[in-house]
This record gives structure tokens, C-alpha cells and sequence, in this order.
């Protein structure tokens, strides 16, 4: 940052002493620690405590404040630098936790992670080998068995073997949904195109050897328009091209079309295109829309492909007696992905991917010497990340600490507001409902006075829609830029024709009804400004 | 856990009042938070302050401890909770910051990333996109832009016009240097056989289809046998396959050997295979060799192949005046991976890759409509992660608070010490120094006394050898499990026969010369506790 002051020049051992001091513990906490800490609280009060989303500072002002290159030469002062990025960082940050911020899946928190959060910081466990981390490597594969249960629901004997077998892998913690994806498929397109007689499988000889030894003409994954884009990721990374991402049309409820999915195997067939994996959705990103599991699970468990559920974000409907039923038939899934850091209500940087087969993931197990050796027990050894945080602190302790009646809580609650929201928009003429929700996402958009008997008849042509896009897309901007409520946006195509939608996502237990209320509210007068804008033009 | 109490069965509307309560930031820090705050503080003063590097128990009595497999249907009482944390993971887990801890790359921490830690997982931004993080966008581009200077040395007119341009990438941060490894190959396969005529490119098309276009029989990376295994995930991730990560031999300084390395070139040429990258390395995981980068950068550059240096440890060599030298050459790799928890004295969880050219990650450029538009500005448009934490809280800080001259303290003084190290191991017929140090990776080996004249006359045996290995995996199983001081091993090929080694990684401006020596002690008697055991045999 620009501001922040230097020391004047300091000799050599003053520098000696200084770095010393700071990663001294003998004495721990010293005082500029403790200081540190109570001027941590002030801020952390303060950032939580303020209502709004974010300031309405706009972007390229922020961006001024960080334009100097070099690293500074003689240690920054404390004191200047932290207020330094309190005005410049932490002032601007984003209030995800704010009951109005209904737009993203960056959820709220349970205060009691914010303390966990130093710990884990000051332990500085590396999970990548037990060396570093010891006890935080049964740690893991526990909270990753219990999460393995709420999906498969195998018997107690089952996770007596498991568990802490270290032949086995009941999950794989990743930073995310998106690594969790990448490594399920590379798991599957391992595991599908592994060892057999001479060939030593795709991981050792690579695709295009791997096509000729199997007499493919290709390698293909199959999932709904409605994947995430980390699917995408995935077909680039693992050699098939994106164009081999075959993306099936969904049916009105965003749902993936059956029929579609089975006419699309076969083809791949004729065609000789190995089918790495079929992927079901459980709460796509953008609509929270969830496949017919079941039957995909049927489809692929017929044709001997790998069904992977992406369940990143609605997984922990799984708690919800009311509405796991919408996920019935991912405990046929043979991985499934779900991020922590969504419905699980942690902080960002964990995801996980759960494995129906404990020995699948021996297809990408590596070794190294000076760290993952091949007798160690180290979770590195069948990973896609290397040295890792030990942020299953936070799974392991929200699992005991909110239990799986709080998360049912949780999961109920956002579905019940959702459809509060939903209602609210059937009734007022200002929105369109664009999608009855499934779970708790909802897409909508604002339809300014010109157009709303064209909607009540359906007669809205297609320059219509581009008209009433751009005011949507106006709206949804000029409400981010002011920084009391939010909601995101995302673009539908809806019989051939791209539709700008507002996209409410409901997982905050301390957003109400007067929330929800304010967030309509708010897009009414903003609405009613753009329109006065344009007859001034 | 096992033991984790939980609250007798409460009705819905307790569940409810509960969960909105940990949720509530109406009134924080609220009691709760405060008093968890000081229990944390106090279970952190303890784990700090211990000299020892871990408890004796052995793994498997942990394991004990983690055995049930069912989410807790109520939520657990607190403080009951935590004190089970800490009972059998806390106590368990290893002081990577011990002075006497001197066997990985998981380096001391100074004191200020405790409280940012709380203040990270407070403030929850998802660096993905702005909508989410706001300034923490720009923050993250200015961190990056710093670190791509200290390797690049561009002018300032070029940051200047980089730092904030949205259309450049000057890094991209990640978990750690394996990410940030496969996204420095991922941007060079893609760009070494991108779009031209008819051909879409490799992202989209696919290896096969991208070889068969461009004319090549097969795609390689070429490095020493010291190379990472982060690199066979690459390889494997890629479709190129493990077997194609072509490993030249190194000389006796355990850097690449170069004719060999110009033999590999032409010998793929001829065969018509792509080369995707060359990589370098600035510090061997194993041994801290750093390969010869000038001429790697030469070799490279007549023969137009991307030039990635893996300085995931030894980048943050370049704050040194007395020792960057060792590292020229860098500043001509297309990409550089530095970890920020390896020599930048960071928590675990942060990497960065940095890339010579702004432009060349356009090649891994994604986006969606919910969340990374084609024109937005989000840091998720060109990463291999999604959803992130904003871990460059971290980065920014300590650049800010240690700056150049307080890195270059700790990495001469890192030198320095092994340099020590190294002298007294030459000194003790105890002990043989199995390569002179380059940086600050020590590797050496224990000789029971019967060896030793044989090894002052170069008569060992491949036998001896064989001996010498079990005795040192022995005396290093011994030491770890004792917890009182850590050294990790390896095994290195001398001339054809496997060697064990101890392997001291010394990074931690805590540990003195008495630290030093106390390892060695340590391992003397433990030396001579395993002779007496054998003679009793």
C-alpha cells in the first residue's frame, strides 16, 4: 500500500533483533502481540458489527491505493501499516456475513470459528504428512468418515475398517469444490482407464496411449448446461478438451434431460468415446436446480460409468429430514463433492470430495522420499494439493458444535425463506419469477412498468428481453455499488433466448423476512431512479 | 472425537435460539466469543511455549480416539468440546515452530499472522471475485506485482501498467507450490500448442487432437531427477502421463546435468515430441541443490521452450545481496513458483506462481454467468482453484513487516547456521556429510563405529550401505517419536546405490548453534541406545 511508513534506516543487528523479537515465543503472547490482538478485536468488531454489504467506494479508487512496486526495504511499523489496511482493505471488504447479503455462497459464520481461526494459524499444522501434522491426520480422515455416513450411510462395520486404514480413503479434503471436482474426475478417469495386461494405465502413459490401448476414439464427460464451470477446468486439465465436456440440455426445472443423457451415451458409444464420468448436480450454482439422481444413477450404473455428483452447495440438504429426499439416489454416487465453505458455514478454503470405493483413490496415490513415502500413512500420498493448512479444525468442530440438528435447522430455514422471497415476488408486479426454487436459490429480475403486460400475456419479443436485460443488469450494478443489500446475477437461456437474472442465494440463519423485505425494496427504488434517468434522457 | 458431551435432546425452538445465537453479530464479540477467545489464547500460550516438538504417544493410540462415524444428532457443549480438542489433537500436533523442530519446509511464524489469522476468517472474503472481496482484489494483484519484481527487476513504467490492468496477470496465488506448479505446465501446454488456423487449441480440443494438429508424436517436461513430485501430478493431470515427465540425471551437486539436458532436446526433437516446458529448480526439496538457471535460461530460449522454475523454497533466496547470485537466471523463466509458507514465513495454505509474460494465462482464462464474467475483473478468471480465502492478508503483511532486509537476515542467517551445521558434522566421526550445502537443506547420515574407517578409505559396500540406510530410517523413527527434536530423512541414489539420509531444513531464526548441536547429541545417544539394543540381540 502507498502509505504505510518505513522505519528510518536501521543497522544490521537492530534488524537482527528485530526479526527476534517477532518470531520470539518463549515469552508468548508478548505485548505487541497482545496490542495486536486487541486492535484485531476492534476491527473485526467494528467489520461485523456494521450493517451495510460494503462503503460504496468504487473499484479503480481502491486500486490507487495499491499502484508502488517495490518491497519495502526496512520493516513497516506495526501500528501505521495494520491502519493503513484498515482504510484500504479492510473498510472495502465485503460483508459476507451481513443479513442482506443474500447473493452469494459465501456464507455466514458461527462465531466460534473466528477463534479457531488463530489457533489453526498459530499451530501451523501441514496435513500433507504426519511429520507435521501427527494428530491432525486421524483427525481429518474422521470428520471426513462422518461426512462419508450422511451420504452412503454404511454400516458400522464398514467405517470400523475404514476410517483409520490407511489402505482406505473415504474422502479427500481440497480447497474447495472446484479441486474437489478436478480430482474426483482424475480419479475417474484413472480408475476407467487404468492398468490391464501390458498397459500401466493413463496416469503413466498418458491419454493418447491410453485411447489406442482401449480402442477409443476419444474420452468424453457427460453432464447437464447446468454444470459448474470447474467442469471446465477439469476436461482442459486432464487432456480432453472442453470440447469434450458434453453438456446435455436440462428440461424446464433446469433439471438434466433424461432422455437426452441416454441418446448422448449411446452415441459416445457408436462413437467409440470413452465416458470418463457422468455428472449429476445437487444445487447447481446458478439456480440451486438438483438432477434426477436416482435415475442417473440407474442410467449409470447400467452402463458401468463413474457417477460423480457435484453436491457443493446443496450436500448438507442431506441434514434435512423435510428435504433430503430432493437428493435421493446420491448414495449410488461413486464421489461426490461438498464444500465447506457453503451449507457446511465454514471459511473459505475447504472443500471435500467423498468416495463411494475406500481404494479408488489409490489411482492417483504419488510418492516422494523426503515426504510421502510409500509404507507412510500420510494424507498427501492420494492428494491433489501438496502441503495443506489443517483447516478441518473448523469441519471437525462445526460437525460437534452445530450437530446435525442445527444443520437441518439451517437447511430448512433457507428453503423456508426462499420461498417466502419466492411468494413476495409472485405478488408484487414490479419482479418476475423466473424458476419456482427446488432448494434455497432463486432467480428472478425486475420488470419496469413498459413491460408488465407483455409479461402477464406472454408476448415479450426478444428485443424486449435485451431491454429489460440491460435494465437488470443496470439494477443489480447500481445496487453493488451502494453497498446496503445484495443479490448477484446470471444469465438463463430460456427457450433459445439469454435472460438476465437476479439470483437471490438464502444461507444466513440471521437473515429475516425484513431482510428479504428491505432487499426487494431497495431494487424498487433503485428501479424507479434508473427509469427517472432514462425520461431525463 | 469420542468423548464430545452433548446437550440432552433439546426441543426445535432451543435448536433454533442456539444456532441464531453462534450465527448473531448484532452484539459481537458476544460473551461466549470472548471467553472461547481466552481459552484459545491459552491453549495457544501452551502449545507455543512447549520446547519439545510433539508428545511420545504414538500414532495409533490417537487413532483410538477417532473411531465413532456418526454427525452428533445434538450439538456439543462447548467447552467440553474443546477441552477434547485439545486432549487429543492439540496436545498431539507439532510445534512446527520449535527451535529443535529442523526437518521440514513448515517454517516458524512471527507473531503478527496470529491475530490476521482471526482477522482472515473474520472478514471471510472469497477472493474468486470482487463481489465477494472488493479490495481484497486489488490487495491480492499488488502482492503478486511485488513478488514479480524481487524476480523479474522490469522497470516501472511496467508495473506501473500491469499492476491493476485486469487484462495482465503478473501471479496468481494458490495452496501451495504444487498448484502452483500444474498452473504454471497447464498455462504452458496451453500456450506452446494454442489456437492457430483451424485449431481451437489444446484447452479445447484436447491433447490427442493437439498433437495431431501441430505434427508430434507425444508431449514432454523435462527436469532432474530432483524435480518435485508435484510435476508427476502435472504430468498425469495434463494427459501427457508420468512416464513423459522426462527426469535427466544430475551431476555430483545434484544439479541438472546440462549436456544431458541439450541431448534430451535434440533426442525429442527427433522423435517429434512437443517439449510443453523445461523446468528448473531453485532449491531440491530433498537436497536444496539449485539447478545452473543461466544456462537452463539460454538452452531454453534458442530452443523457444517455456523455462518454469520451481523455487517453491529458495525464491525468497533473492532478498539476500550475498547469496541471489545462486538464483541468476531466474529472471529469465516464463514462470516462477515461490511458496509463501516455505521461506516467506507464512501459515500454511499460500503459493504463488509468477509469470514473466502478463498475457500468458489468458490461455486458463474460464468464466461463467453467476459468477466470473468474460468482462469482469474477478481474480477467478484465470485460476485453477475457485473459491479461495484471502490469504494474501498474509503475504501483504509480512512483505510490509519484515520487508526485504528482514528476509534477508532470515535467509543468510538459514545459510549461515547450516554452513554450522555442516562444520560440525565434519568435525564428528559420528556423523558423515553426504553433500556440501548449497542453501539451507543439509543432508547427512549417522555411522555406527564399525563403519567408520571403511568410510574414511571409501570402502563402504552396496551391503554396508544397506546396513547404514536401516540403521539411520531407525534412529530417525526413534527421534521422531521421542518429540523432543526432528530431523526428516531421504534416500538419495549415490552412484547407482540408494543412500538414507538425514535431512535438516533450517529455517527458523529461533534455533541456535545450542539448538544445532542438541539435535546432534540427541542423535549420538539414540545412536548408541541402538547399539546397545543390538548387541543384546
Amino acid at each position: 500500500m502507498k502509505k504505510a511508513t518505513t522505519c528510518t534506516e536501521a543497522p544490521k543487528n537492530s534488524i537482527e533483533n528485530y526479526i527476534k523479537d517477532i518470531f520470539s515465543i518463549s515469552n508468548h503472547p508478548k505485548l505487541a502481540e497482545i496490542k495486536l490482538d486487541e486492535k484485531i478485536s476492534t476491527i473485526t468488531k467494528n467489520f461485523l458489527q456494521d450493517d451495510s454489504v460494503c462503503t460504496d467506494i468504487d473499484l479503480v479508487s481502491i486500486t490507487h491505493q495499491f499502484s508502488n512496486s517495490q518491497i519495502p526495504a526496512e520493516p513497516s511499523e506495526i501500528t501505521s501499516y495494520i491502519d493503513d489496511l484498515v482504510t484500504n482493505v479492510i473498510d472495502h471488504s465485503i460483508h459476507t456475513s451481513s443479513p442482506r447479503f443474500i447473493g452469494h455462497m459465501t456464507s455466514a459464520l458461527p462465531y466460534f470459528v473466528r477463534p479457531l481461526g488463530k489457533l489453526m494459524t498459530a499451530i501451523n499444522q501441514n496435513v500433507v504428512k504426519t511429520e507435521t501434522s501427527k494428530s491432525f491426520t486421524p483427525f481429518e480422515r474422521h470428520s471426513l468418515a462422518l461426512m462419508h455416513r450422511l451420504i452412503y450411510q454404511f454400516s458400522e462395520e464398514f467405517y470400523q475398517f475404514h476410517i483409520q486404514n490407511y489402505e482406505s480413503t473415504l474422502g479427500i479434503i481440497a480447497t474447495g469444490g472446484t479441486l474437489a471436482n478436478i480430482t474426483a474426475l482424475w480419479c475417474a478417469r484413472n480408475f476407467s482407464l487404468g492398468q490391464k495386461d501390458n498397459f500401466t494405465g493413463i496416469e503413466n502413459e498418458g491419454l493418447p496411449a491410453a485411447l489406442k490401448f482401449y480402442g477409443y476414439e476419444g474420452a468424453v464427460i457427460i453432464g447437464s448446461e447446468r454444470m459448474h464451470y470447474s467442469f471446465e477446468k477439469a476436461a482442459g486439465l486432464l487432456g480432453i478438451g472442453e470440447r469434450s465436456l458434453i453438456k446435455v440440455p436440462v428440461d424446464s426445472k433446469n433439471r438434466i434431460d433424461l432422455s437426452k443423457l441416454q441418446q448422448t451415451i449411446a452415441e459416445c458409444r457408436t462413437a467409440k468415446k470413452h465416458i470418463i464420468a457422468i455428472v449429476g448436480i445437487a444445487g447447481a450454482t446458478d439456480c440451486g436446480a438438483v438432477d434426477p439422481l436416482l435415475d442417473m444413477a440407474e442410467i449409470a450404473q447400467n452402463a458401468n460409468i463413474h457417477l460423480h455428483v457435484d453436491a457443493a452447495w446443496g450436500g448438507p440438504v442431506l441434514f434435512s429430514e423435510q428435504h433430503r429426499h430432493k437428493l435421493v439416489g446420491i448414495e449410488r454416487a461413486d464421489s461426490v463433492t461438498i464444500d465447506g465453505h457453503k451449507q457446511l458455514y465454514l471459511p473459505a478454503g475447504i472443500g471435500m470430495v467423498l468416495l463411494r470405493n475406500p481404494q479408488i483413490a489409490k489411482v492417483i496415490e504419488k510418492y516422494a522420499a523426503y515426504t510421502v513415502r510409500k509404507e507412510s500413512i500420510d494424507l498427501g500420498k492420494r492428494s491433489l494439493e501438496g502441503s495443506r493448512p489443517g483447516m478441518v479444525l473448523f469441519l471437525g468442530a462445526a460437525l460437534n458444535l452445530i450437530g446435525q440438528k442445527g444443520y437441518e435447522f439451517l437447511i430448512d430455514e433457507g428453503i423456508r425463506k426462499t420461498q417466502y422471497m419466492a411468494n413476495l415476488i409472485l405478488n408484487q408486479p414490479e419482479f418476475e419469477l423466473l424458476l419456482e426454487p427446488e432448494i434455497n436459490i432463486l432467480l428472478y429480475r425486475y420488470i419496469p412498468k413498459h413491460w408488465r403486460q407483455k409479461v402477464a400475456t406472454g408476448e415479450l419479443t426478444k428485443a424486449d428481453n435485451q431491454l429489460i436485460n440491460q435494465f437488470n443488469e443496470h439494477l443489480q450494478n447500481l445496487q453493488r455499488q451502494a453497498g446496503l443489500t445484495f443479490v448477484s446475477r446470471t444469465t438463463l437461456e430460456v427457450a433459445g433466448i439469454p435472460i438476465v437474472a437476479l439470483r437471490a442465494v438464502i444461507a444466513n440463519p440471521l437473515t429475516t423476512e425484513v431482510d428479504i423485505d428491505a432487499v426487494l425494496d431497495e431494487q424498487i427504488k433503485i428501479a424507479a431512479s434508473i427509469s427517472v434517468l432514462e425520461e431525463e434522457r
